[in-house]
């Protein structure tokens, strides 16, 4: 653990080291802030966004620019300029000196300045004597160079203001990198002027200009964000066949893709044309996207198409290509041609790594740790995804414990390790819409942050969680709507319910999540399409339930006592009563909404976890074994409740069971209650 | 009582007519909507609005554009244009009929469209089985041709934004006139081309442009609401001197205001050259605003520049002007003629109303209903605003009892009563800010709106409430922030607070309300200015609150019952527990911040009511009169808990206060708990 992790200091990420000090900064209404040495408008334009931030967390009514005497309250020093394009690996680094009578900030490029600021805000908080920061000196790096959200904006149209929230909460935990997915079956989001119909026919108008485009990408770049633009191919591209037919491998006329999943169409590899259009595109995003990377996607080609297709056979035949993968690595190999020549270096999904591939192009890992490993001892640079998959509703330990340097890649050489620049957390877009995406990225998307930022050993997941509820919070300020958006949502399913019934369906939802990983469409009432609505309750309960986490907690905690705990055991008899009498109030509001309707049965189990809970709760403090024949009964309903409903998952089940097997082998509780 | 209010329609204001019919009409991703008749852009922009927010309601994928098929879910039939500006007294009604079918709204004007397309939103709810609109037949029209909101954006500035969501307000729930306070001692806030000094020194650069102001009325008109602006004068006006002290009475130099309250600057009623810049702003606004009529103010001059100032003087000795009164009188007449001059027609609040004031003026009564029906009665049109003051922090139930028609003016001939043309409520701004501003006008304007535009005998406050409530929820689906302002503003005063501490926050909070009228004044900490932030519990809880009115409601119906209502007894006593038990968790927090620490004597309050309540309660349970020792020394704690501490009222007080008297008085229930 390092200090930074035992200094109780609520930041996120931790910071490579953090030494307190004595005292206090007071934050007042005459906080000033002001940049010294290197100067741009991108820091003013920085520093006017911190200090709004800061009024905005404080209600102070600051004066909301930087001034210009080195007497500020916090002073930025800022060395040199960093590159004009945003290069991986650049220095980030800064040192926050806060003292109780000042700061200072000092930092060898922008970037590191920015990240400094970011710093500072989320270490002002409220106190007893008014808004402060502690006195700490803070000296810190990234861990990784590559530190990136990706957003499948393809799937669903995600508009331009709720990626720049996002990208607001990307630099709040120092985020490096956005990768926008904009490209799919589903839809082709570019404005391209070159080749109108890919967004015109392909995009059911909904796409974003070159303009705004531009302004995206001045947004990510005045906080410290590089934008890596994707197009995927040869597969994942139905909705380019809309307009361009010709260069599918089928014959068409396709139609904007609106189920999910793998589909046939993919470009032809063997079609001249085909590399002529490419040429073209790829210049002109090459033109609007600065980034030096450029990623051509790659995944999941089923080959159908291909193997339909007699020119195509024809082609492999008289040019020895064996089979379908050595079709795509010859494409990718003529499309990193055509991209090298353009000046950017090509990014992949893992399929595009196959033998003989030039050894300039950086593998995105989707397939896990071993294939990130395999890459770098092949002299490839990486990127991990593989476990920061954030669609696949997994908690944010979970994501936490995932090291792209762990596994396989824990035995590279230093030199091989040095190609593994970083990591990518991914918001695939199947079941996102503008309402609920900020609830799928975050809060988890901070922790998977700070194992990108943070040193190695920083991993301790108690910790990781008190200061994501922290920083959760902040994140908020920003405008991310991930807190609010289930109250939100289910204001449109309650419809006119009276505020029992309201806080009753919140109960339930609170302890909910959606079934994990790939189960969704398994589980799916009918087959889902892009025009299902996103508008039930699986649409609308957190990805990770905080309500569900703290009631395991509470549980652990009161096992460990030997039920010693009569605080816990109150608050737990509390909980469990609560839901036990719950389902009574919900039933009425569900016989009014169909959509609350769908979650009856879930209701039901909720109540029934709460009789057996106050059961187990009952037996153990009597201190003797339960029955078998009641344990059994109570673990078949566990069973019985663990099975999804509506697509839910009920979070309490597992700690339920806990209490149940702790009354079956005889509590361990024979004190008396306060 | 209507058969609107018989209805159990959600609808908000209640509609002159509503006729049940059969079954109801399905909502789901197919519905669609098409305008008939006249059509004009605005139509086109309505209908679009009006298809978002209902996709936004029920998260169903519409098609957002109308349709041209007359076959279309919903048909807007519009007979004609209204006038190109918008005028007092236009046909705004609409006849809505739903069958399980389809729906028509036939309209003779796009005024009357808009308001129908509110309506039908409204109706829309979830269902058993889907999202439906009831099948009904509305007839409708509104009672007053000027039902406004005013909002004071010149003490404290109110970005555009949140101005925008609040006319979006005004259009749900029917009001038409937007009256923008833009000149105060505290900040000229429009942009004058000819005199910039006006805003530029005025303002501290928080003004609004030319082209902003521009764009503000058009977002209105497209809601059918009228901006009337207002430039207060000869008093209210320390920012004008500011850039133009050779417009005041007095020597200057003058600084805009910090303070609040009624000032000694004042226009120098006897220099030609304040008339003549006059003509000339005037002339500026009026090209700006289209709208008839132009508000001059003329509130609360005190006169004591015009008494220092020799000249004046002389000047009313030499024109026979007997008092300051008259001279205001003097100064008024002059402007109307000015603003006479420039097409427009002359509003003024009620000090404008002298002997020999010409008749075509509006007197806008914040003094009351009495100088409303005398000038009434004198053929002055007249509005209402007493009674209708949000920032005094009075229940909605409150206001809605207000009618213009009361009083003195329930007296007035019929040629007389028609002179009264509405009311509007007034949002001054001493104490709101961009945060908090939503939480000070809403949901109780909407209380206001149907006072103005529904029948007069739409009068019952229980029904009010239920559709307040309803409405309520809806309004925060345009964008407005009323309900999430107080957890928001919460989370800053509670920094790092545990889940449980939170919790005890909002349980705290949520049964509070500032002090009412103009007790807040008298009851700060220190002198407010205009940079005092706005960060405290009393600037964040509402100002009504819910979960106190409605534990006075279950008292209520508890004592009504002679304690024979077990289940609200059950709730009361789950409510006066918690509170008891809510200081305890709240301390520590208290410790660690000073805003939280600010309100500790309340939550201790708070938890006395708890003990105190629930002593009540078992002595009613046990049917034996309490003694009258106990009785005196609860009453004595009530009297203690009712004197506001922080600013802050305990809103349950007289609640606890009924039950203690009602188990002094010896309860009346001896029937077995359940």
């Amino acid at each position: 653990m390092t200090i930074a992790q035992q200094s109780g200091l609520n930041l996120m990420p931790l910071p490579v080291s953090a030494q307190p000090g004595i005292g206090s900064l007071g934050v007042d209404s005459s906080f000033s802030a002001a940049f010294t040495g290197h100067t741009e408008p991108r820091l003013e334009r920085a520093g006017e966004r911190f200090l709004k931030q800061l009024a905005r967390q404080t209600g102070l009514p600051l004066f909301l620019k930087p001034v210009k005497t080195a007497k500020a309250t916090l002073v930025i020093q800022t060395d040199h300029a960093s590159k004009e394009i945003q290069d991986v690996g650049e220095d980030e680094s800064y040192v926050l000196e806060v003292t109780a009578t000042g700061a200072k900030l000092t930092a060898p490029t922008p970037l590191g300045a920015m990240h400094g600021l970011q710093t500072f805000l989320q270490l002002v908080d409220v106190s007893p004597a008014g808004f402060a920061a502690p006195a700490v000196t803070i000296q810190d790096k990234p861990r990784f160079p590559w530190r990136g959200l990706m957003i499948d904006s393809a799937r669903h149209f995600i508009p331009l203001d709720v990626l720049r929230r996002n990208i607001d909460g990307m630099e709040a935990v120092k985020m490096n990198v956005f990768h926008w997915h904009l490209s799919e079956n589903q839809g082709f989001r570019a404005e391209s002027r070159k080749f109108p119909k890919l967004h015109e026919l392909g995009s059911d108008s909904l796409y974003y200009s070159q303009d705004e485009i531009r302004d995206l990408l001045a947004y990510a770049r005045d906080r410290g964000i590089r934008v890596v633009p994707e197009f995927d191919m040869p597969g994942h591209s139905t909705a380019w066949f809309v307009g361009h037919p010709e260069l599918a491998s089928g014959k068409g006329p396709y139609d904007i893709e609106r189920k999910w999943g793998i589909f046939d169409p993919a470009m032809d590899p063997t079609n001249e044309k085909v590399y002529k259009f490419l040429d073209d595109l790829i210049a002109e995003m090459a033109r609007i996207f600065p980034d030096h990377y450029f990623h051509i996607g790659g995944d999941e080609v089923n080959g159908k198409e291909w193997n339909a297709n007699p020119k195509i056979q024809a082609f492999m035949k008289a040019h020895g290509i064996k089979n379908n993968e050595a079709l795509q690595a010859y494409f990718s190999g003529r499309v990193q041609k055509l991209v090298t020549k353009h000046g950017k270096i090509v990014v992949g999904w893992d399929e595009v790594l196959v033998p003989g591939v030039p050894k300039d192009i950086v593998i995105q890992s989707w397939r896990g740790q071993a294939s990130l490993a395999q890459a770098a001892k092949q002299g490839y640079g990486g990127i991990l995804s593989n476990g920061y998959y954030l669609d696949l509703g997994w908690s944010a330990a979970r994501h936490y414990a995932v090291d792209p340097m762990s596994g396989d890649a824990a035995s590279l050489s230093t030199q091989e390790k040095q190609r593994i620049l970083g990591g990518e957390s991914c918001m695939w877009a199947e079941y996102v819409s503008p309402e609920n995406i900020d609830s799928r990225i975050w809060p988890r998307n901070a922790a998977i942050a700070e194992r990108l930022w943070s040193p190695q050993e920083v991993r301790d997941p108690a910790s990781m969680y008190v200061r994501l509820d922290f920083v959760s919070v902040r994140l908020e300020w920003l405008g991310l709507t991930h807190r609010t958006a289930l109250p939100h949502m289910l204001q449109r399913l309650a419809g006119s319910a009276s505020p029992a019934e309201f806080a009753a369906l919140h109960t339930l939802t609170e302890v909910m999540e959606p079934v994990k990983d790939y189960t969704r469409e398994q589980t799916a009432p009918a087959v889902p399409t892009s025009s299902t609505p996103l508008n039930r309750v699986v649409d609308a309960v957190s990805l990770e339930s905080d309500a569900g986490r703290r009631f395991g907690e509470l549980v652990d905690q009161f096992v460990a006592s030997a039920c010693h705990d009569p605080a816990a055991e109150a608050r737990l008899r509390a909980q469990l009563t609560s839901w036990r009498d719950n389902d009574a109030i919900l039933q009425p509001l569900a016989q009014r909404s169909f959509l609350v309707k769908q979650v009856i049965a879930n209701s039901q189990d909720l109540s029934a976890l709460g009789t057996a809970g106050l059961a187990a709760l009952d037996a153990i403090v009597k201190a003797q074994p339960a029955p078998d024949s009641w344990k059994e009964q109570q673990l078949a309903l566990i069973d019985q409740v663990k099975k999804p409903k509506a697509q839910l998952l009920l979070i309490p089940a597992p700690a339920v069971q806990k209490l149940i097997e702790a009354a079956a082998a005889g509590g361990a509780c024979s004190a008396p209650k306060p």
